[in-house]
C-alpha cells in the first residue's frame, strides 16, 4: 500500500488517473498558497483560513513523502536522509513559517515551491517547439557560456572603471555593478547616472560597445536555431 | 435593392465604384469622428459640428446594416441577433455616447471602430511582404507561444521574488508586476526601482537572465523566416 | 575655362588632383562652418573669424556654381532656375545667416550643407560592405516599408488609448505619440509614464506587444542579408 | 639560471608546472590589488596590508622583468628599452601609487594590469566557440566599422540638431552627444530629455530611425556567423 500512495504522490504518469488528480491539486494548493503573498496585508481572514487549510494539506503530503522515502531514495537509510534533500528542507521551512505567529519574510520560501508545479506540466516539453529551442540552447550552450562570462567581465571592468572616476555618484560598488548591467542590458532606469563628464563620455562608450556584445547572444540562437531546422528540410 | 444597398455597405470589392467610394467615406468618418479624442478639450465648435455630422453619418449606416442584417447574417432571426454582434454594440454605445451631453470616457469606444479601417485596407494583405510575414508567424506560432508563456511565467516570478524582497516599493502587485514587464522589455522608466541593496542584486540577475528570454522571439522569427525563403530561391 | 571651373568644382572624379583638393578643402570649410554650432556662446572672437572666412569662400563657391549652372542643369534658362535649387536655397540662407547680425536659430541651417561632405566620401559606396548592405535594405524595402507602417500604426493606437485613459499625465497628443514612441522603442526614459492602474496595464501590454512588432526588422534584415550572401558562396 | 626565470615568469606552457603556478599566483595578486578599489574608504587596514605585501611581490616581479628583458625584446639595448614598454610603465606607475603616501586616482591604473590576467585564460582561446566567434567577427569586420562609422555619424548629427533646437537642455556639446548615444543605444536614462514640442518630435524620428541603424549589427553578426558555420555542415 505505501507503494501505490508513493506511485500516486510521485510518478504523475499520463495512464495514472488518482496520480494525476492528486498532482493538480497540490499545483492548486501551492499556487493558492503564493497568492496570499501577492498581497500586501495578508492578516486578511480570507487569506488566514486559506493558509490554515493548504499548511494542514502540505503537512499530511510532508509526511505522506517522508513515509515513502524508501522507494525515491535508493542507498541507506532513506528515512535519516530525506528531510535533508532540497525539496524537504523547502516544505518544512515553508510549512512552520505558516505555523509560526510571526510573519517574516520567510514566507517568500513557498516561492521555491512553484518548480514542483513545472513537474506535471512537463507535457510541454513534448510541444515541438519548446523541444526544439532547448535543443539549440544545449548545442550552443558552450558559445552562450563564453558570451555570458565576457558579459560579466564587461560589466564588472566597466563599473570598475566608473567607481574609480566618479566615487560620489554611488553607495558602493554593489550599486557601480548594479549600474553597469542596467546600462549595458539597456534597460536604464536612470536613478544611477554619470554627472561629471568623464563619466559621461565612459558612459557613452560603454553603452557603444555593450551593444555589440549584448547583441550576440541573439545572433547565436538564430544561426543555432537555423542550423537545427536545416536537416530536417532536406530529408 | 436591399441587396444592393448590401452589396455597397459590405462587399467592397474591387470593381464595385459605389461600394468602394463608400467604404472610403466611412473610413473618413470614423477618423473625423476619432480626431476630437486627439485634442484635450472637446469643447472647440468645430469638433462639436464634426461630432454631429458623424453621429448622424453612423445612425444611417447603423440603420441601412440593421435593415440588410438577413443578407449578412445566416440562420434563424437575423434582425433580432444584429444588434447583438459585435461591432453592432460598439456602434451603438458610440452613437449613444455622441448623442448625451454628458461627454464620458465612454467616447473611447470609437477607437474599436478603427479596426473596421483595416478591412478596405485589406489590398495590403496581397503585398508580398506583409503575406510572408503573416506566414512565418503563422508557421511559428507554436514556438512563439511557448516563448510567450515563459516570458509571462518569468515577469510574474520576477514580480512575486520582489515584492517580497522589497514591500516598500511597490504600492501593490500590479506595480510589481509592472516593473518586471518593464525592466524585462528594457523599456526601463526607473518610475519603480529597487531601493535595497538585495532588490538590485534581484534586479541585475533578472535583467541579465531576461535578455535571453526575449531574444528568443527575434531568433525564431528571423529563422522562421529564412526557411520560408530559401525553397523559393532553389525553384 | 568655364568647364574647367565647373568640372574642378562638381565631378570629383579620382584622377582631376585639384577637384579632389577642392572637395576636400570645401569639406573642411563646412565642418569649420559647423564647429561654432557645437558650443553655446558662439560670441568667442575665434569663431567669428571662423565665421568670417567660410562665408567668404562659401560666396565665392556659390558664385562659381550660379556662374557654372549651364553645364549642371539641363534644359531652359539654367541661370534663372538654379538659384532655387535645394543646395543653392540652402546655401543662400546659410550665407545671409551670417551676414546679418543676429544671430538666430537660422544658423542651424547650415547642418543640411552637411551631405555634401558624404558626395566626396561616395568611395565608401564601393566598399563591399556598404554595397551589400545597401543591397539588402533595397531589397527588403516593402517588407521593411511595411514594418514601418504596422509600427506607425502601433505607436498611434498605443497613444490614442492612453490619451483617454489617463488624459491628466500628457500635456498634449504629441506628449502620447512621444510616450508611444519612447516606450516602443524601448528608449523609455521615464519622464512620462503611466500614474494610474488602468494605465500602468496599458503599458504593460503594450510593451510587450511591442517588441514583437520592434523585433521583426532585425530579422527581416537578416534574413535578407544571408539570402544575398548565399548565392556568392555557391558560385 | 636567468633563462629558466624568464620561461618561469613569461611562457606560461601548460607543461612547465612552476611557470603555471607562477601564473595563477600572480593573477591571484592582482585581483587582490584591484579589490581594495572596490571599497570606497581604502583606509581599513586590512586593505593597507595587501597593498603592502602586494606592491612587494610586484617590485620583485617588476625587476625579474627587468633582468630577463634581453629574451623578450630582440634587438638593441632591451635593458634600456623595456621600462618603456607599455606593460612596464603601467606597472611603474601602479607600484608608486602605492608606495606614495596620497591615495589619489592614479591607483586606478591598476585595472590596466587586467589584461594580464587574461594571458593565463588563453585556453578560452582554444574554445571552439569563443574560436568561431572571432573569426565571424574577423570576417565581418569590414561590415562592422561601416556600421560603427554610420552610427557615430547619426549620434553626432542627432546631437547637433537638438543641440540646436533645445540649447537649454544641455550644459554643453559633451550632454547632446550623450543624450544621443544613450537614446540611440536605447538605454534611455532620463536625466536629459527633450522638453519643448520640436525637441520631442525630433527625439521620436531620432529614435524611430536609430533602431534600424543600430539593429543592423545583430544582423550582420547572425548572418555571417551561419555563413561560417554551413561549411563545416556540408563536409
Amino acid at each position: 500500500m505505501r507503494r501505490r500512495i508513493y506511485e500516486m504522490i510521485e510518478k504523475g504518469e499520463q495512464e495514472d488517473k488518482i496520480s494525476l488528480y492528486y498532482d493538480r491539486f497540490m499545483i492548486f494548493c501551492i499556487i493558492a498558497s503564493v497568492l496570499p503573498l501577492c498581497v500586501k496585508n495578508s492578516t486578511n481572514p480570507v487569506f488566514y483560513r486559506i493558509d490554515r487549510i493548504t499548511v494542514f494539506i502540505f503537512i499530511i503530503d510532508y509526511l505522506l513523502r517522508w513515509g515513502t522515502a524508501d522507494f525515491k531514495l535508493k542507498g541507506e537509510k532513506p528515512f535519516l536522509r530525506y528531510p535533508f534533500t532540497f525539496f524537504a528542507v523547502v516544505d518544512l521551512i515553508a510549512i512552520l513559517s505558516s505555523l509560526t505567529p510571526l510573519y517574516s519574510t520567510l514566507k517568500a520560501v513557498r516561492i521555491l515551491r512553484l518548480p514542483k508545479c513545472m513537474k506535471p506540466l512537463k507535457i510541454l516539453r513534448y510541444s515541438k517547439g519548446f523541444h526544439l529551442m532547448m535543443q539549440v540552447i544545449h548545442k550552443e550552450k558552450d558559445n552562450l557560456f563564453t558570451i555570458g562570462l565576457l558579459a560579466v567581465g564587461y560589466i564588472l571592468l566597466s563599473a570598475l572603471i566608473l567607481f574609480q572616476v566618479e566615487p560620489d555618484t554611488f553607495a558602493s560598488f554593489l550599486d557601480a555593478v548594479y549600474w553597469a548591467t542596467i546600462t549595458l542590458t539597456t534597460v536604464g532606469y536612470g536613478d544611477i547616472c554619470p554627472a561629471t563628464s568623464i563619466g559621461k563620455i565612459i558612459a557613452i562608450v560603454t553603452s557603444f560597445v555593450g551593444i555589440a556584445v549584448f547583441a550576440l547572444p541573439t545572433g547565436i540562437i538564430t544561426a543555432g536555431y537555423l542550423a537545427e531546422l536545416k536537416p530536417k528540410h532536406k530529408r
